[in-house]
């Protein structure tokens, strides 16, 4: 059986991330930090780890482009969890007992519609949404209720009162399936690939127009870049690395020419896998 | 006497920066978010806002970028402060006295040498680095200490007993100085400027190389860009805000040139400013 390490309490979104990428057949191992996710990889406690890179409102999760980067490990595969939020309660509790509602503030933040509709309800900041859930379980009161994804209201034996409560439609997070670098592991239906991403890190040198040139092997080669993030070059300061997405297997001739093409005008480049996004 | 407003408790760094960009005849006026900064400037409850936006060693402060497109402010300046953590006790108390030291999380772990060298002493962490120095001032334990920086010690009149006691020698704060978009207000010593450097933000057409086909309008008129850091772009998932610093005034011929240029192929731009960096 498949381990599968994640950052968070159990019933955590990217448990749930894990269960919806590789389906109810692995172990799913729990770690308070994302850098212990990067290190049970790294020591073979788990085969492959699950984090979050970017949410689709919130932005990248910087601190994961660092750890990438401290890490001897590779991507082979990512998977988008939609966000949806749910208001979790003990069974047999009803919506109109509930007083306060416990979260993380960036959940409550995103069901603001929700408490505009119920004003007798208290939004109340919690370090984490499964941890809230877990709180209210062994509370038992009534009048408490948390929000947090469906995962946790099986983890913790809670019903939940509304669903998808979240105001947007829009709330998805991007995971990212990690492995040791020489690690033979295939991402789930690897068979059925459809479009092939690249994901490099690189230092410039210091010349004129180094990004608009670096960007520019990939440009005359036609290859379709899709995100860009800087990130502080460590023992540099005010200078970058770069964090670059493209369309592409690295294998193939033209990225490996404009990967080439790249590392004449670069101090650091490390290719940290190219792979495709795993479907439900 | 001009009214600037910063974020986080009385003695925290962004004040140390406040006073030492404009000099000790200024009021300061702390915020608890950096969203207050924001508001108060707008509605003139401040002069002008300091707000931090990149660490060197932690990165860019990714918040500020996105409340810099929600408000109407412009950047007329700004300013470096090198990070200088200070061991923080109340006077009369000895090193060998002290057996805990309060500090948020990020300071602690920037003074790991000192832990090493003092194993009797135990990190704890604080949700602020000047909210510790507060805390120890009212507490009067000779066993606690702080890390903090020199403003906190003037504010909650306590002793350096160390200063410095940094690792790294490159820990730096870049901090913004906000206006009213339509104010014209003048950042310290505003004659004798160094290089100028503009701050723009845009959202690109979905057309083929858009982020290549973007820089080369710089890259064209030999405009050295400075950074380029890239945001979600609200509405849209999954597609991006790029803000971009490039060395040149934003009224230049040639800026003018390259901006118009730029709009070709944006579906939004916004200038956010051209400003100097101010010396001590």
């Amino acid at each position: 059986m498949k381990k599968i390490g994640f950052q968070g309490e159990k019933g955590a979104y990217s448990e749930l991330a894990a269960f919806n990428c590789f389906g109810p057949g692995i172990a799913t191992v729990p770690f308070r930090e994302f850098a212990g996710v990067f290190h049970a990889v790294m020591t073979r406690k788990v085969d492959v780890g699950i984090i979050p890179i970017e949410n689709s409102l919130a932005g990248s999760i910087h601190q994961n482009y660092d750890l990438m980067l401290e890490h001897e490990v590779k991507i082979i595969g990512e998977f988008k969890q939609r966000v949806n939020h749910h208001l979790l309660a003990p069974h047999g509790v009803k919506l109109g007992q509930i007083r306060r509602v416990y979260s993380h503030p960036q959940a409550l933040a995103q069901c603001q519609n929700f408490f505009r509709t119920h004003k007798n309800i208290e939004p109340v900041s919690y370090f984490d949404t499964a941890g809230s859930a877990r709180h209210i379980a062994t509370l038992g009161d009534p009048a408490a209720a948390a929000i947090a994804s469906i995962q946790a209201a099986k983890e913790y034996n809670l019903k939940a009162i509304q669903s998808s409560i979240e105001d947007s439609e829009e709330n998805s997070t991007r995971f990212l399936l990690l492995v040791r670098q020489n690690s033979r592991l295939k991402p789930p239906h690897a068979g059925e690939k459809g479009l092939i991403k690249t994901s490099i890190v690189f230092a410039l040198r210091d010349i004129p127009g180094a990004l608009f040139k670096g960007l520019s092997v990939f440009a005359l080669r036609d290859i379709d870049l899709v995100k860009i993030e800087s990130r502080p070059y460590p023992g540099s300061p005010w200078r970058y690395l770069f964090y670059l997405d493209f369309l592409g297997d690295s294998r193939d001739d033209v990225s490996v020419k404009a990967i080439n093409n790249l590392r004449e005008i670069t101090v650091f480049l490390k290719v940290l896998g190219s792979y495709a996004a795993v479907k439900k």
